[in-house]
């Protein structure tokens, strides 16, 4: 029976099926879209893929990843030099960038605490954060990991490790995503708004 | 602001949101996922990508899909020579072998007649399916287009190219979905359903 299928084609299937989110349907998919459409198209795939990782690092200061070590935003003398943002991943450095209103240092954790993943402090960066603090120029933490039970967990860890060094910690606010709609919002997050409403 | 992000990783991420269904969200999920995970994810990736064009070909006998021409179906001396099923792509051909339950060979359009996007007959493979029947031996030609606008304009030329030579001509049955639910079936189904009903 599949015969019908080239080895090449049952190749390109699976290395796509490796993918998150990506099961043998939309593989598939995939892979007879790049069979009809340009050589081009999969040859910049192709290209792309290998230079990810030939071209890419780790920045030595923030860990965020970066083709110069250090990276664009830990070598801007633009950037405020005295405030970190902690964030779990590098996407979320991205998320950080696009709102436009910040403008300091960041630390890329890569992952959470998380006791059923097997992932401790110890897998994090978090004694490099810590490195970084005792250096003396940090003013202020803000821990933007995310808002749920890792997140939590890795904030409280990295607050109580600060909290020695006499720097202001601070955390994104939770409450009503804007746009939302009271009567959607979960009750944790609507608990939380209630908590941390501000006066007007 | 776009510092942040190494040039290596918004190419790949353009890469990626090239291919149907990939949105820029998607694609830098993706792409993020690959710089964590291990080298081999992203290299077998890239390389099932160049061998995909490179070793593959069509058929030059049925147009699907191939590595070696005439590919493993036109050359498989247990298939029935003389019955044609005729699908739009390559996918369809795949969908077919599954069931397990046809025997014969195959014809790939590559297309369906699509005055909209502006594919005629010439744009198919219709030429050869009609050389292919003047050769001689094939007894039926089994439309396998899809059940839709296209799909039918397609099987209505093809049966009046077909005509003259006197095949035996068939369209694949349309009605209920098994495990479908007469309730939610759409109208035009049920129509269809309706007037080809069978005799128990």
């Amino acid at each position: 029976m599949s015969k019908a299928v080239p080895e090449p084609v049952t190749r390109l299937v699976d290395a796509f099926s490796r993918l998150p989110g990506v099961g043998p349907k939309t593989a598939s998919r995939l892979t007879y879209f790049l069979l009809r459409a340009p050589d081009e198209v999969s040859v910049s795939l192709a290209d792309a893929l290998r230079e990810l990782k030939e071209q890419t690092k780790f920045c030595s200061v923030c860990f965020n990843i970066t083709v110069d070590d250090p990276c664009g935003v830990c070598s801007d003398a633009r950037r405020d030099k005295t405030t970190i943002a902690v964030v779990e991943e590098p996407l979320d450095v991205l998320a950080l960038e696009r709102t436009g209103s910040y403008s300091g240092l960041y630390h890329v954790l890569h992952g959470a605490i998380s006791p059923v993943n097997g992932i401790g402090p110890d897998e994090l960066r978090i004694r490099e954060l810590v490195t970084r603090v005792n250096q003396g120029d940090i003013l202020e933490v803000i821990i933007a990991t995310n808002p749920g039970l890792e997140g939590d967990a890795t904030a409280m860890y990295i607050q109580r490790e600060l909290l020695p060094k006499g720097v202001k910690i601070t955390r994104l606010a939770r409450g009503l995503p804007v746009g939302g709609d009271l009567e959607y919002v979960d009750s944790v997050t609507l608990t939380r708004a209630l908590q941390g409403r501000n006066l007007l």
